[in-house]
């Protein structure tokens, strides 16, 4: 069985906007055994979309059109799939009361056009939104081809703001279909690691995954990590699991330390979660990122557990402000420097009283051109790492611009304090 | 004159990979003024991509396959072409002879798949990559319909990676592209707003952009500001560029001091800008923001000029040591709390003698349950700004998850510190 996604909307065929709601939708389908064989992303115009439809009716058995449906003229979602199908749309009288009701809980008069959204196709199940006017609508049909054959379609139309289109999919559309589709059973797994170039995990699992060819595999590099994810569909939930399982326990053994994550946490999770076990604290003083390690570590909720801050040190004086370096140590070395990157780390923990102390210092470009760092090349990087008995610093050169000089440094930073907790 | 992008991989067909691509070469299409009308993903299957390629010559003037060009029998663009256009493919010694020094230079053996990369279909123009193995084909050609009528068609092949594509897509397909269409002239500006609603924008906006037929307006809502971008295309550039400015003079006029840029600087930038201008220096000390305002300045190259530096005053303790806020003036008051805010302000600027101390506090999520901060609302958050004279804090409530509130925090502090430069 295989499906296509129709994104409409002309706002996605600017340089500006993508569609994002069809790789919710393909997880869920995946979800339920279903492939998705086509994506198509078509504007507000009425033949397009309704050649689009057509095409789609054609060569796929499950048909999701997303957005779309709203109330303006370049609405067309509903008229063309009813146009397509060759059939009527009558005004649905619950769906006009509950969108007069929308309308006088705001104390507003509803413009005529609204009307339109009370448009159902004939034989569609209407889908009701509780987070928006436009209800989406589920037609399980047959459709016979020119030389008589008979083919089950599903098509579903859904609207396209994603806080809409999810709980519509999810609640109302996936049970329909799971009822409509054979008993399914999935199993999911997810390894990640950290700054391991893509070729050298793909060269080291190949051999192991490609023996595993009832699971599927997919790499995935960005943002300084690399992520394995293991799909496996079985008759049974218990089969699928042993499948993805086994696959993954053998990659595990394969890549050792490399891998932080074996059930799909962030590096921040996992280095918070270990420094909670080891009832540590942790304090940054970060140069050239600038907050980011800061950051990402309270990005993730309750943090505040086992962080207590730190200090942006961006400039020279900041350096001895907040972590007590010295500016005749800057002044001889550098303030990206190995002894600086050591004072940092050691100067922010003893300010703080943190069990450890992390410090990140380099040149994210442009390059410096005067005083005692200019020269050294944009890329360099020292990361610090104390914990009061010792102090370990990181030289690193990374490639790439200043982005990407900023976000490595990071994952360097909280990486080696994972290796360092472990 | 309409175009279609086709995007070839099965990756783009999961819930993990996205198809980006198409953004980079509407934009390009844009410029020569040629509209997308349709994008299409498509995995790596034969029957489904030749069916693909057969709709898209058909509907589309224009037709852009990315991906599919690498050496694996996965790679299938060619041949899907060839079978489509009913044309031969012919191995190019040139670029045989370029594969196999790619090869030698890496000291490597050339696996046989490989000089499928060589094969050009017969008419094309070969367009020779420098960044990767596969070159790109362009074909401009007359195809005939079923009912006798001849169309202009152009067919362009690029390689799917961004590094490879883009330059070749640039420096091969726009010039011969241009040379093909007729003489075309755009102009685009953008406007940027923090903080305010994008139905408040539109509202106000709406009834001047919509007396510019000929300017295409877009509005764009994300990361806490809203963007209007203008686009318009004459026969000549001066006349393109008189209509986009008249529309942003109107609408710059209407929006007054909302708007933070004219001429598409970020945020950041802005206030940068502002506070060299003014010779004046920058300190931060953030509590639940955690170094993400940090973060946003330092991402600009040369923010040292006016940032200093500041304190991630994540833990209580950390804020006394390092803006002297009281313990006594947090059990009384909380941490989140105006008389906070204002202290953390003041103190950042005394520590670094900044001329302008900015803090960040408040409660991004889960709640809080213990303690003097125990039942304020998630989403309360105070903004300190101190200059040496006064001090002022704003509070606010912000909706949202945790990373919500966090961005939207660090965005009222950049656009308060806007306020108070302006």
């Amino acid at each position: 069985l295989i499906a296509e996604i129709i994104a409409v909307g002309s706002e996605m065929l600017t340089p500006h906007r993508q569609d994002t709601n069809s790789l919710y939708l393909t997880a869920g389908l995946n979800d339920l055994g279903v492939s998705v064989a086509f994506k198509t992303i078509v504007g507000d115009n009425r033949k397009h979309l309704a050649d689009a439809i057509r095409i789609a009716i054609h060569r796929a058995d499950i048909v999701i059109l997303s957005g779309g449906l709203g109330p303006t003229e370049d609405d067309l979602t509903r008229e063309c799939l009813a146009e397509v199908l060759d059939r009527k749309l009558h005004r649905d009288p619950n769906t006009l009361e509950s969108l007069a009701l929308r309308f006088a809980a705001r104390k507003m008069a509803m413009p005529p056009n609204n009307l339109r959204q009370a448009d159902v196709i004939a034989g569609a199940d209407l889908l009701p939104n509780a987070n928006g006017s436009a209800p989406g609508q589920y037609i399980d049909t047959v459709v016979t081809s020119p030389d008589g054959q008979a083919f089950r379609k599903v098509i579903i139309l859904l609207p396209g703001p994603p806080k809409e289109l999810m709980p519509l999919f999810d609640n109302e559309c996936k049970p329909r279909l799971s009822a409509a589709l054979p008993p399914h059973f999935m199993a999911r797994r997810l390894l990640r690691m950290a700054l391991i170039p893509e070729s050298t995990v793909d060269a080291r699992c190949a051999p192991i995954y490609s023996k595993f060819t009832d699971v599927e595999t997919t790499i995935l590099a960005g943002h300084a990590e690399i992520q394995l994810h293991f799909l496996c569909s079985k008759p049974t939930q218990e089969a699928a699991e042993a499948r993805v399982d086994a696959l993954a326990d053998l990659i595990a053994h394969e890549m050792g330390d490399d891998i932080f994550s074996a059930e799909g946490e962030s590096l921040e999770e996992v280095v918070l979660l270990m420094l909670g076990l080891r009832d540590q604290t942790l304090a940054v003083a970060e140069s050239c990122t600038g907050g980011w390690l800061g950051e990402r570590i309270t990005a993730v909720p309750n943090a505040s557990r086992v962080f207590l801050g730190g200090a942006i040190v961006y400039s020279d004086a900041s350096k001895e402000t907040f972590a007590d370096v010295s500016p005749e140590l800057i002044a001889t070395h550098g303030a990206v420097s190995d002894r600086v990157a050591r004072k940092l780390a050691e100067g922010i923990r003893e300010r703080t009283g943190s069990t450890i102390g992390i410090s990140i210092t380099g040149i994210a470009g442009p390059a410096i051109i005067t005083g005692p760092d200019a020269g050294k090349p944009v890329g360099l990087v020292y990361i610090g790492l104390a914990d009061g008995e010792d102090t370990q610093v990181r030289q690193l050169q990374i490639a790439g611009d200043r982005e990407r000089v900023r976000l490595w440094s990071t994952q360097h930073a909280l990486e080696m304090l994972r290796q360092h907790l472990q």
